[in-house]
Order: C-alpha cells, then sequence, then structure tokens
C-alpha cells in the first residue's frame, strides 16, 4: 500500500503522532502565543524535531484552519496507516479484533478507534471498499488512538474472518437476531473477533452465516437503536471486565 | 419554564415527536417526493396534523435546510422539554438518574441523551447554568429520544444531588481518582444517581464530595480518556447488565 500524506492538529492528536516515531513528519506548525506553544509535552516533543517547526502568526492559522480546533498546532506527515493482515495463529492468550464491516461515517469510525484504544483493542479490521478510509477527519476524532491500536485493510472481509476462524479466533456478531445472546452471555475470553455492522445496513449476510456466535444489546423505550459507537463501547468494556476480573 | 420553539428534522426524530404527543406542533413541511413522503409511519402520524402539514418542492428544502439531513421532512413545534425535578421519595425498585455536571458539546449531550433512553435511564439531570442546553442540535443528535426520558433541570445541581440522596438514592461519580472503584465492581442496584462530569473539567469538587461512590474505567493503551458518552454508554449498561441478571 503506498503511503499517504495527512494532517492532524490539536495537542492530543499531535502528542499521539510525534511520540510514536512511527510517521515521516514533513511539517509542524505552531501558532505564536496559542496552547500548543506553551504546552510543555509538545515542546519536548518538537524539540526533536528543530528543522521542521514553523512558528506562524495567528493570522496564518485562521486563513488557513478556520473553523478547526488546532489548539495552536498542525502536523503534516506521512503514513501508511493500514497495514495487511498478518497471520494470527501464534499468538495466544486474551487477544480481540475489532472488524468493521462497511462503517460510513467518520465521526462513528474516529469514536470507535479511540474507544477500542482505551478499551485494549490489539486491531482494528476493516474491508478496503465500502468502507470509510482513515481521513484526517477519523484520525481527528479518534484523538491519536490511531497511532496506538493496528488498522488491517483487507480485500474481502469474509475471507479474512475465515483466516482468523483457522487461526484461532471466535467470531462473534453484533447483530439483533432470534439467535442472538444478550452481549453479557457472550464468552470473550481468549482470541475473538468481534463484528460490527454498518451504521444502516448492519453486517452482510455472507459474514453473518460464518460467524460463530451472534449477540444483541436490547434496547428499552422506544429508540430504534444505539449508535454504532456506543454498542461497541459496551461490548468492548464488557469484554475487559471479562478478561480483567 | 417557558415553552420554547424548536424545530426537528429527519425521519426518526420526528416520528418520535408526532407520536410523543407531548408538544404543540405548529408546522410539518414535507418536501415533495422525499423519503419522508413515502414513510408509512410518517403518512399514518401526520393523517392527525392535516391542517399543519405543508407538501413543498425540493427548492424549499434546499434554500432553506442546506445542509442538514432532513430526509425531507421539518417540525417545527413548542416544547417545555425540561422539567423541575419532583420528589422522587415514593419511587422504588430499580430507578436510575443520570446527572451531567456541566457538558458542553452538543453531539456529547445528544449522544448521551440516545444512549440512556436505550439503556432504559429513568431521568438526566443537568444544571441550570454553565451546561449545554436542549439545543436543536442535541435533540437531532439524540434521534428522537429526548421525547421519552425526562429531563430535569435545576438551578443548584449539588442541593438536588443532596435531595436524591434524602430520597433514597445512592450518588456514583464517574472520577478517575485514587479512591475510584472500577465501573464493574459498583453496585448499581436500587435507586442510583450516576454522575458524569464536563468534557474538559470532570465533577466540580463540591460535588464529588457529596457523591457516595466514585467510580472509574481504566484506561488501556496511552491514550488519555474516553470521550464522556462512550464512557456514559459503558456505565449504564453494566447497570443494566446488573440488573437483568
Amino acid at each position: 500500500m503506498s503511503k499517504n500524506k495527512h494532517t492532524v492538529f490539536g495537542i492530543n492528536g499531535s502528542i499521539a503522532v510525534l511520540s510514536s516515531r512511527k510517521y515521516k513528519i514533513s511539517e509542524i506548525l505552531i501558532q505564536n502565543g496559542s496552547k500548543a506553544e506553551s504546552d510543555g509535552n509538545i515542546t519536548r516533543l518538537i524539540g526533536h524535531y528543530g528543522g521542521y517547526v514553523k512558528f506562524l502568526r495567528k493570522t496564518y492559522f485562521k486563513d488557513n484552519y478556520s473553523g478547526l480546533r488546532t489548539q495552536g498546532i498542525v502536523i503534516k506527515f506521512t503514513a501508511e496507516i493500514e497495514q495487511e493482515l498478518p497471520s494470527l495463529k501464534n499468538e495466544s492468550g486474551n487477544k480481540c479484533i475489532l472488524a468493521l464491516d462497511r462503517i460510513e461515517d467518520p465521526q462513528n469510525f474516529g469514536q470507535i478507534i479511540r474507544t477500542a484504544a482505551c478499551a485494549g483493542v490489539d486491531a482494528i479490521l476493516i474491508p478496503k471498499y465500502d468502507s470509510c478510509k482513515i481521513t484526517d477527519t477519523v484520525m481527528q476524532v479518534s484523538q491519536g488512538a490511531f497511532t496506538e491500536i493496528s488498522i488491517y485493510q483487507v480485500n474481502n472481509l469474509n475471507r479474512s474472518l475465515e483466516q482468523l476462524k483457522k487461526d484461532g479466533f471466535w467470531i462473534v456478531a453484533m447483530e439483533n437476531s432470534l439467535d442472538a445472546k444478550d452481549w453479557h452471555k457472550i464468552d470473550y475470553k481468549d482470541k475473538i473477533v468481534i463484528v460490527a455492522g454498518s451504521e444502516g445496513h448492519g453486517i452482510k449476510k455472507i459474514i453473518l452465516d460464518n460467524c460463530d456466535f451472534q449477540t444483541t444489546i436490547p434496547m428499552q423505550g422506544k429508540v430504534n437503536s444505539l449508535n454504532v459507537s456506543a454498542a461497541v463501547s459496551v461490548i468492548l468494556f464488557e469484554r475487559l471486565r471479562q478478561i480483567s476480573k
């Protein structure tokens, strides 16, 4: 996969990118007198990037980044965020991969990455087509979490799930169906893949048929359904509860 | 409290408002040929509001609601969404009030209302000042959930929590402190208030001192913290797990 140019802004995202050391930084723009300029962590980190740092006036930020919550820092870098799925046969213990079947909304995708990192998920699996990409918005919403979780991009999600089954993973689909058990009645220990479907269409039938278990979060009240990122939070932290007991 | 004019759009929010029968509808705008016009639930509900419905051209919607995901329906209505906190002394069984101390972001507030309704929370408590109000954006993000959960607005959140303690509620603060127990080690049965703090500043000290318990969701990885609405999802569904066992 080719390297892509990306931009992050804001203190959290910038600290994550600068401290991860995984990306090639091309430019660090700092606004004079800004929150970022006086931030101790930013100051310490940009010390290593002398030639790449530009201090600029407030008007420059206003002209170029109006409406964005930059907090006075913008970083341009190139990265291969998406990786190919490696063999995970030799992994053991509690491992969790979150597979996203055609998530469309960058806000949801970014929030899910953030939540997954906080919940100790090992990797995120997305299909190459019909899915929101890792855009600058997604990175921004993730608050830097994209730097600390592997994101695997695959041509065929269903085939990758078959591979993961062979590698010893159990596959749990988040799907509201008659076969589904309540979210807290599933055993999330050992090697597990949790599959979440798209906002509008759920999980593809071919994938659903391939999953070992289905789980659902029964809704109280009349509201149709939880937002997908809220539903993912619930499941991932139920897993964390089970494995941390 | 005075009645306020509000606008909702989109199919879910509109169905919620029309079917709740709690609000005074002043106008229902439908776009000719839109998804809303052919939606069975919408058609059935607007049948009761004959004189209030206007069918309008696509250009009207474009001129007036560009950039909004109306799905071809906009409803104007007046409502007192925020109510005063009544005495809850005589309530019994599993009751849950979610108190929000100075939530600022309308996206977070709307998501929290949606999640709370899905998790069977009985009411939301917000302070009158220093808090995001129930704006049209909040309603929109809540996807109609604001119609099915009581939202109490109080002058002094701390004093209201004291009242709720006297009324038999246990108060649990979501706060990352040394005193805090992991989120799944708290007993959420019976009458409980869960307090979540603002995105930037957490919970006010005076309120924190008044809470019976503190709970935290320990973070895996290096990401600073969960988004407040994701954290609230985790806690509310842990409560649901405990009371539905």
